[in-house]
Order: C-alpha cells, then sequence, then structure tokens
C-alpha cells in the first residue's frame, strides 16, 4: 500500500497546482501586447513552421501553423472521415484493412518526419496507431495517407514511429506484453511466458515500408524510443515500464521496482545478422495497404511471415540499462552522446552517456541479466543526473544551444536545463499537466529552436467552457531568450499525444496543388464528358460520371432497379488548385466523396425504395453551386425502365 | 446560349479579382500591430464571443471563439466520429437511424440558435441536415446532439432550419422538387408533378422537435429563409429558384427565367388551421431520435404520417413574390419591416417592405399566380433596390445601428449599407468568393455588432499549404466604426456554410462540467467497483465495467470465447471536470469510446482468435496513465475456459 499512498500524494500536489486556477503566467499588460504581435499572422503571410500533432483517439493527424496556432488540415489516417468519404469510398476502404479485419478507428500517437543525414527532410511523416498496431505514412507533398502497414505480435504500439538519421528503419515497440505467438493462457501466467517484440521496418527510397526483423524480447511494456544519432546513429534506446510483468492493477503492482529498463539496441548489428541469413522465419499475418496516387486506389495485400531475432543470439547487439521506475520519454541529444530518461515517477532525470555506455559494453560491467540480456551497470552508464527537477518527467526536446527542455506531468511545467552541467536554468509553468513537448527539428542534429510547444493532457478553464469533453490545449512558448516565454494558448483537435515540426520553407514549395488528370490511372476514370456512361452489369450498375464547374454529367439517370448495387465513379475534371466537388446521394449508407481537381472517387448506393431521387455537389463550388444536381430515377426490382442518362451535348 | 454567355462573363470577372492574389487588405505595419492585439486572447483569458459554425461535408458543428478565431470544439451532430465514438457506440448510433437505415453521414448548413422575444436565449443549437433531410438539436448546455428528426417528402433540406422568435417554429424546405408521395416516374416529367414541401417543427419547452405540418408547395427549389420578426412576426419568408422546374444541367436552364419567387407563408394562420382540424393526414415514414441525458442512451422510433396543407386551401396564408433570378439568401431586419432577397446572378438587392406586403395582400394587388397561389406585384412590395452593389449577392446581416452587411460571392466582398437610404456606405474584399457571414444576434431584433465574420469559400494561398484539399478560410472584421476593418485570417473546419454567434456571457454560466453518476440511469451502469461484473447470456457476455484514475475493473477477463458478441458497458466514475477516460480493444470493429465523468457507454467486440487481448485507457489521464490496461483471455468456441474476472478487491 506504500506506493498508491506515494500516488496519493503525487495526485494532492497536482491537485494544488491546479487549484492555482486560470493564470495568464504573469505577463504584464505591456509584455501581452507584445505577445500578440509575436503570434499574430496578418491576413495574406503565411506562418513560419509546420507542426504535425497526432491527433491521439481521432485517429487522425492535425497540421497547424506556428507561431499563430491555426489548425490548417486533419489529414485523415486511421480512422473513417466523413468530411471526405475515406474510409467509406471504394478506393479508401482498403486502407482500414487488418489482420482482424475492417478496423474503421486508430489511436495515433507518435508522428515523426522523414531524415536525411540526421536532419528533417520533409519528404514523408510516419505516425504509429497503437490500439491495432499500424504505421502510417503521409506524403508531404498531397499531405494524403499513402500507405499503412500492420505490425504482427504486438499490441499497443507505442514506441513508435521513430525514425532514423536516413530514414533507413522506423521502428514498433509493443507496449504490452503478450503472448507471441498469441494463444489462449492463463493471463496469470504471463511472467515469462509473454513477449514484447520490438520491429524494425526498413524504408525504401520511396518510402515504402517493409518489416525486416522482429526482435523477440522479454514480456515488459516499451514504451518510448528515440534513436541514436551523430555519434550514437546505428542503435536505437527504447524505454520499458512493467519489468514486474504484472498482469492487473497495474498502477499498484507495475511501480514495484526502483527501476525498469532502458533497452539500448544496435540495429545495425541486427541488420547486418539478417541480411546474412540470420533470423527466423516465423508465421506471421498481416496487412499491408498502399494508396496509389495515379489509380487514385488503395490496394491491400496480406503478408505473410517476419523474421524474429531472440536478443540473446546476436552478440553485442542488445543490452538493458537500469533507469528510475516507470519512465517515459527516452530522447537523445543533438551531439548523439546523451540519452534522457525519464523516470516518470521520479523527481530526478538520468542522463546516460553513449560513450559510457560502449565502455560499459566493451568492459562487460554488467549488473546482472534479465531473461539472459546483459544490465549495463546503471552508474558507470550515466553521464549525470538533473535532480529535484520537477516531478514526473515525461519528454525532452533540445535547441541546439546546448539546452534541454524536459516536461513534468505532475508538477505542470516545462523545465530548462544544461547539457553538460545538468544546472536548472529556467522553469515556466504550463496550464495544466504537460504531456509532450514539440521544437521543430528538436530530435535531428540541427533543431530550429525559435518556439517550443507544450501539449497538455488538462484544459479546464483555459478557453470558453463547451460542455464535459474539452479540447486538449497546447501552449506556445518563445524559446530565443535566456527564460521561455509564454506567448499564447491554443486548442488542440483530438488529443494530440505528440508533434514534429518543421520550418515551412522545407516544405512549401514541394505541395501538389491539384493531380493532373492525363496521369490518372483509375480503372473507371471518365477524362471527358465525352467518355461518361452508365453500364449494367447483372444488378451492377458503373456509372462514369464528370463534374465540372457546375454540373455532373451524366445528371439524369433512368432505368436503375430497387436491389441494385450502384457505382457511382465520379473524376473531377478541373485542372486548377482548390477547386473540389463533392457527390451525394440522398439515403445512402456512406459518407459523400469529396473529389479533389483530377481525382476520381467511387461511391456505392443500393436504393431501396422506388422513386426519383436527389444528387447534388457538397462543396460550395461558384455562382451556381446550387444548381449543380441531378436525379436518378429508381423502378421496380422487374420493372421494364431502360437504362438511359442524359449527357451535356443531348 | 445567351445565359451562359453571361455566366462565362461572370465567372472572367470572378477570375480578374482573384488574380489579385495575396493581399493582406491594404493594412500598414502599424495597423496590423494594432489589429494583432485585437485578436489576441492572452493565455488565461476568455473570448468574447462563441461561433458556432455548421461544418457542411463533415455534417458536425464546429465551436469557435471569437476574436481569436480558436477552434474549441467539433460536436459531433449527423456523423460518425471516432474521436469520441459517436455513431459507433451502442447508445450513439441510434441518432443515425432514418427511414433510408443507417446513414452515417450528414451535410450540415444552417445553425441557428433558440430565440426568446426575438432574441437570442442560448438554450438550444439547431441545424439542418441537407443530403437526407433531417435536423438536429444541440444542448448548449452540454455542447452534445440531444435530438434528430427526419423530414419525410423532401430532398435536399437547405431552406432550414431557422428559428422563430419565440422558438415556436422551426422550418425545412426542401431543396429539390421531388414527387411527393415519392414514386417511380420519368424525370423529365417533373414539371408540375413534383413538389416542393416545407415543413413546421413545432418546438415544445424541453426543446423537443414535432413537425407540425407540412405546406405542400409546387415544385421549385426552396433555398434558403428567415422568420419575420418584430413586425412580422407571424410570417416566414423562404426563397425559391428553377421555378422553370428544370430536370437537367440547371446552371443553364434554371437560369432562364428573369424573376424566380420569394414565399410568404403566414406561418400562424397555418398553425390554427391545423390546430382547427385542417390539412389532410398523408403517409409519411421517418425517424425521430433522442438521446436521453440520464440513461445516456438514444432511442429512435419511426414515425408515421404528417399533416400536409395545400397551399392553396388556407385564404391568406400563402404568396410568391417576384425576385431577380436565382436567388439565394432572404434576409429580415431587426425591425422585421424589410426582406432582402439576394438574387445571386443580379448586381442589385432586392429590399421588400412587409408593410407593403400587407397592402399587397389587402388589395390582392397580384401580378397572376403560380399553380394558383397568387404572386405579389413586385414593384408595389419593393422598399427600395441597392443597385450596382457587386456581383452575385448571398447573405444579409444586420447590426441594429441601421446597416446592413451583405456578401457577394462573385467579386469577393462584404457590403455595408444603409437601410432605408440603400446606399452603399462601405466596401472590402474578401479572400476568397465569400459564402455567407454572421454577426452575433444579427438575424434576431438586437444584434451584437462588434465582429462580423465572413466565410470564404476558396482558400487558395491564404495559409501554408496542404496539398489539394484545403481548409476553408474565415475572415474576422471589426465593424464598431464607419469603415469595416479586416483583423484576422482564420481556417475553418470541414466546409462553414452559415455560422450562429453569442456573447459568452450569455452561454457560459450554464454549461454542464460532468455528469452526476447518482443520476446516472443508464441499464448498464455499475455506480463502484463492487458493482462491476461479468454475465454471460448464451453467447452474449456482458461486462459492467468501470473506470478511474488509473485502472479499469475489471481488468482481467477469462473465459471468453471466439463467436461470443462482448457487450463491454463501461462508467467513468470520476466526478469533476475535464477527466474523461477512453477505451479501446484490439483489432475491435468499431471505434474507441471516449467516456465523461458519470456517463456510461458501450462498445461491442466481437473476438475471432484465441489468446491474450489487451484493452486500455486512450486519454492521458493522470502520471499512471499508461498503467491503466488490462487483457481479455479469449478461448476456442468449445473450450471450457470458465468465466471470471478480477476485482479491485481481490
Amino acid at each position: 500500500m506504500k506506493t498508491i499512498k506515494n500516488i496519493f500524494l503525487l495526485t494532492a500536489v497536482a491537485g494544488l497546482i491546479l487549484s492555482c486556477g486560470n493564470n495568464n503566467g504573469g505577463k504584464s499588460g505591456a509584455m501581452a501586447s507584445s505577445n500578440a504581435e509575436k503570434v499574430y499572422v496578418a491576413p495574406g503571410e503565411h506562418d513560419e513552421y509546420y507542426a504535425f500533432m497526432s491527433g491521439g483517439y481521432s485517429g487522425n493527424v492535425t497540421v497547424y501553423g506556428l507561431p499563430s496556432g491555426r489548425m490548417f488540415k486533419e489529414i485523415p489516417v486511421f480512422s473513417q472521415f466523413p468530411t471526405s468519404g475515406y474510409g467509406y469510398s471504394e478506393e479508401t476502404k482498403p486502407m482500414f484493412n487488418t489482420s482482424f479485419g475492417f478496423v474503421p478507428w486508430g489511436d495515433a500517437h507518435h508522428p515523426d518526419i522523414s531524415q536525411t543525414n540526421g536532419e528533417l527532410d520533409g519528404r514523408w511523416l510516419f505516425i504509429n496507431e497503437n490500439n491495432t498496431p499500424r504505421i502510417a505514412r503521409i506524403s508531404l507533398a498531397t499531405f494524403e495517407t499513402e500507405e499503412i502497414i500492420e505490425i504482427p505480435h504486438s499490441a499497443g504500439n507505442h514506441a513508435s514511429s521513430f525514425v532514423t538519421e536516413n530514414t533507413e528503419y522506423i521502428v514498433a515497440g509493443t507496449r504490452f506484453a503478450v503472448p507471441n505467438p498469441q494463444r489462449d493462457m492463463p493471463i496469470s501466467e504471463m511472467k515469462g511466458e509473454f513477449k514484447g517484440p520490438l520491429t524494425f521496418i526498413a524504408i525504401d527510397d520511396s518510402g515504402h515500408m517493409k518489416i525486416d526483423f522482429q526482435l523477440n524480447m522479454p514480456g515488459f511494456n516499451y514504451d518510448l524510443a528515440h534513436p541514436g544519432r551523430n555519434k550514437s546513429h546505428g542503435w536505437f534506446f527504447f524505454t520499458s515500464y512493467n519489468t514486474e510483468e504484472a498482469n492487473t492493477l497495474l498502477e499498484v503492482n507495475a511501480s514495484q521496482n526502483d527501476k525498469d529498463y532502458i533497452v539500448a539496441v544496435n540495429w545495425q548489428k541486427l541488420a547486418e545478422f539478417v541480411a546474412n541469413g540470420g533470423g527466423k522465419k516465423v508465421p506471421a499475418t498481416y496487412a499491408h495497404n498502399v494508396y496509389d496516387e495515379k489509380t487514385h486506389t488503395a490496394t491491400s495485400t496480406m503478408m505473410e511471415g517476419v523474421t524474429s531475432i531472440d536478443p540473446r543470439e546476436v552478440e553485442g547487439a542488445v543490452y538493458y540499462i537500469p533507469i528510475p521506475k516507470s519512465p517515459h520519454g527516452c530522447d537523445v541529444d543533438p551531439s548523439g552522446e546523451y540519452i534522457i530518461g525519464s523516470g516518470k515517477l521520479s523527481t530526478d532525470l538520468s542522463i546516460y552517456s553513449f560513450t559510457k555506455i560502449q565502455e560499459a559494453i566493451a568492459n562487460k560491467d554488467y549488473e546482472g541479466d534479465a531473461y539472459g540480456i546483459p544490465v549495463l551497470n546503471y552508474e558507470n552508464t550515466l553521464a549525470g543526473v538533473v535532480t529535484q527537477a520537477g516531478l514526473g518527467p515525461l519528454h525532452t526536446e533540445f535547441d541546439g544551444r546546448g539546452n534541454a527542455y524536459t516536461t513534468f506531468f505532475i508538477s505542470s511545467e516545462v523545465v530548462k536545463w544544461k547539457l553538460e552541467t545538468w544546472e536548472v536554468v529556467d522553469r515556466q509553468p504550463t496550464y495544466y499537466s504537460v504531456g509532450h513537448l514539440m521544437i521543430p527539428g528538436g530530435n535531428s542534429r540541427t533543431p530550429d529552436a525559435k518556439y517550443l510547444v507544450a501539449m497538455n493532457k488538462i484544459t479546464k478553464d483555459r478557453y470558453l467552457p463547451t460542455g464535459p469533453e474539452l479540447e486538449h490545449s497546447a501552449q506556445l512558448y518563445d524559446i530565443t531568450g535566456d527564460k521561455m516565454e509564454l506567448l499564447y494558448d491554443f486548442p488542440t483537435h483530438g488529443e494530440p499525444h505528440y508533434a514534429a515540426g518543421i520550418a515551412a520553407s522545407k516544405i512549401k514549395d514541394n505541395v501538389k496543388k491539384y493531380y493532373d488528370l492525363e496521369e490518372n490511372n483509375h480503372p473507371y476514370v471518365a477524362k471527358s464528358e465525352s467518355e461518361t456512361k452508365v453500364v449494367r452489369n447483372g444488378n451492377e450498375v458503373h456509372v462514369y460520371m464528370t463534374m465540372i464547374r457546375s454540373h455532373f454529367s451524366p445528371d439524369n439517370i433512368e432505368g436503375i432497379k430497387v436491389g441494385d448495387k450502384v457505382y457511382f465513379h465520379i473524376t473531377n475534371l478541373e485542372q486548377d488548385f482548390d477547386v473540389p466537388h463533392g457527390f451525394s446521394m440522398i439515403g445512402a449508407n456512406t459518407s459523400e466523396l469529396l473529389i479533389m481537381p483530377g481525382q476520381t472517387k467511387t461511391s456505392i448506393w443500393e436504393p431501396k425504395r422506388e422513386g426519383v431521387w436527389p444528387f447534388y455537389c457538397t462543396d460550395f463550388c461558384s455562382a451556381l453551386h446550387q444548381e449543380m444536381q441531378g436525379y436518378v430515377r429508381v423502378s421496380a426490382k422487374n420493372s421494364d425502365t431502360e437504362l438511359k442518362w442524359s449527357l451535356d451535348d443531348e
């Protein structure tokens, strides 16, 4: 019961802090005015940075501008998105395929931008799905999800999807230990029986993902991860908790050990091992879903088998390092020398030295082992400790000027401290209960450290009230001076756990404005109104339809029967920026389609009642948008109404 | 072909205007700085106004603060919302029931706030669904959707859901003429055969909606509407277009007549007629879905029959008034004397006098009739014309200081003009192609006219690019001076067609912060951990589960079999503001649940594979959130594993 009391104490402290109430961070009127100017982006001007935030339980990614805090887009990734028809249209439904069947939702956590030579390169954004383990790749040219891969043998894909310095690999570490392979067994017998696979997914030049190998670790809970960089390139570091292997009431039972572990993995060594035929091919079934920009269509392939590595079979590749209990973040500084572990029930930060880790490995300076994996000596791998830094450290980012910034959930603050001297130099309160933080490029060799965004987990009174359910809240700090300066509060959509930021200049000139109609290879495309038609094949009817300001072709269709399955394949003929059209059909058991210029999308309609039913454009596209509509006549199942349709030139 | 040329000309003019490109509205640096202060809401301070915006094709409502332009919440209304499980949980699925079956998407257009004595009272927000005609009511205490009613005999519920001065009625005017009753007939024979019902829905003291009657109008397209107010209280005005009754290529064929109609309806007379037994009961089938805050559960009832009124059978109740072709907005000034019609292909605004309309009715001053409905004399009902005001007028709101503000889509501007002198006093460009506009209370007797929000349909280069698909863009103007002043651009989520604004002071003290656990009447609630249990009934298993920082009870369940249908009924035991918990189950064919304090929600899981499968809390709820997890053991269909579960006190 001791642990419970400690938790209650921590909660009480947090309560005291929260009860400070509505607070503007002590800004004077004059400073507030200056802060107004710092975050204001005047009409017609652009923000300096993109911030890509995970949507958490929304399953999506949101795109914000900094410093304004304005949300520019919600990119649908793992969840159905009625706004555009993603996950409802025939072209996108395969993106939701998994070995469990169609899973229309996901829990998105850690976006990470692709890197070249340890710097953000702005090509792709990767993001993990926690619940039904998956990773997605988003194109930063189209801002659309292009690929989703399922991670087999995993559960709670949380230590994911962080990117190595040349985007060689992204990782997927299981948060929940599970039987591997899955099998029916008593939960209480998990200790030593459940496993915690860490998956390494190779990325090729076009960004495509392929599971290279799985490291079948002991059944702890793997929480967060970061790749080595610069001098530690070739290694990956993961935090683990519940080394107690408790199966129930983890808030007590997984807080028993004073220390859990960081896992240090030499992935270059493992990659070489696998390339040379090492590892064991084991059964696995997992979906790999790829969206093709030319056919505008996703295909899902059910993959079989993965290469599994026993961590004990590759000499010098896998080590545990003790860390104060129940750690969350595991962050690597720009030089690659320092690995910061955040024991989330601790007041201290443990900073490890990559050089000392290598020495300990060379000297076999072990405290013991865990399931045969060497445990390095805690004291001898430590570079230093930031003591009494705060309560509940979670995540650290860097400014490239020798400073680190750590969030403390329980004491609700961001703490700035110096690398190498381990001295705290500033602390600023957050409102309230900060989780992760983001500095653009803060997890690369070259942070672009003008702003820091704190992602807070409790919102309460920060905005006008909106009922029991609230958006989460971010706070923007200016970190160019000695002291952090709170500039602005802005609400965030879904539950942003984590974010990746990048200078707008690295992306904006490569962004696609529309799809080339000539390159459209959709199997049911109509590239001009003269190619539109309606084709019956048994009870399946395929409508090859086009849309352009401001009419559909065809816009009158007759001869549809109750019981038909009508496929509307609709091509937007526009070839200009920001001229989407929409399509919606009364009573359809799906969503509307939002179709970009040059794109084709398909919706199925199964009419159940006779009548004359309208469809229309759902996006206000022109002065005559309200006139962009049509009718479908539905006759009885056995009627002899003939198939016919209007054409523009009739 | 003449009409087509005119359209091309208008488009060319619009093109010229758009090509002016990126422009900050001519603000000097000094003014921009002052504007920064005007829109800045410092950390810890609150916005002055709520803006409720329709999400358009998102099917939802978004809540913004003014002047900051920050989005505080997306309220799911007509569309599935993976973020909270709305439309996926057992409790909310009935909200999507319609006479067509389960329709998981909607096209939300015109939010309107309830009124008392012609003033916004902040009790409810109503919003129409265009595609599968429905209206929703949202509580402004919980900011949740409480009720959805389907509108039968209608198609494209666009002239909706505007509220009368004491919330006696809201309306639903069909945008697409359809056979009434629906039947199989040739589309080309629509003229004179299709109908355009206008539905009047009565609102009772608790906000519940009931279809009182349908006015079975001729088969034109009814576009927008506003109630009379003040001196014109008791009347409703609707615009109609496609009086040509064209069925194909409406952009040409519905632009032939020089004038279409405003419909003036004396709803008090019709209500009296129906109350006295008038009208005809006709067959109709439509869903009425009500969410109960105490059981936290929606129920859907399929209703039968409505009262239909032939507009010719009630003397003095229904008139047409000519209006320049293809009108959109139909707006009534705070005094109720002036009705502003926006012929969207015109450069002029026609303003009608309620007094003159009454005189024309009294004098039977008719130009003729349409399908037996008298058409009042255009010239003799006119109060005035704002000439050469702009291109493509759409919508007018008022400031209560004698000024009106009209949006012009084609010339991309907001034009301020004086009531009674009809003189244009200011015009400001919008970026780009403005649709509707909003002044808080601007459609009531007492506008609260500090700010004006323009909702623009084309975004292009206003923000950092995000691929072919962009958010729409709003612009905030200060309208307290003689000239409108552009303060800020902010992106809006989905496609806001229309908005309703209200002073925060009218709402914020009544907003609910959590649900009272004691009042929770959910049939499967567990109000304490001691009430949790697992009950098998054939292959149905009901899990009565609770969640509190930071564990589930039970968190280990055994004895589930492949082929079972497992109902997780989960109660959040917290009783404080902003302490939601989430629940998600690996591989579940639904979304997660986000459960507010005091609330119970249910998710179904049908396990297909043996194994030990985890679940966890999806909302970062405490320092030990990562420990809030559990396991379900799934055995073979015919295994003899017994049902058992952990309890906190075991």
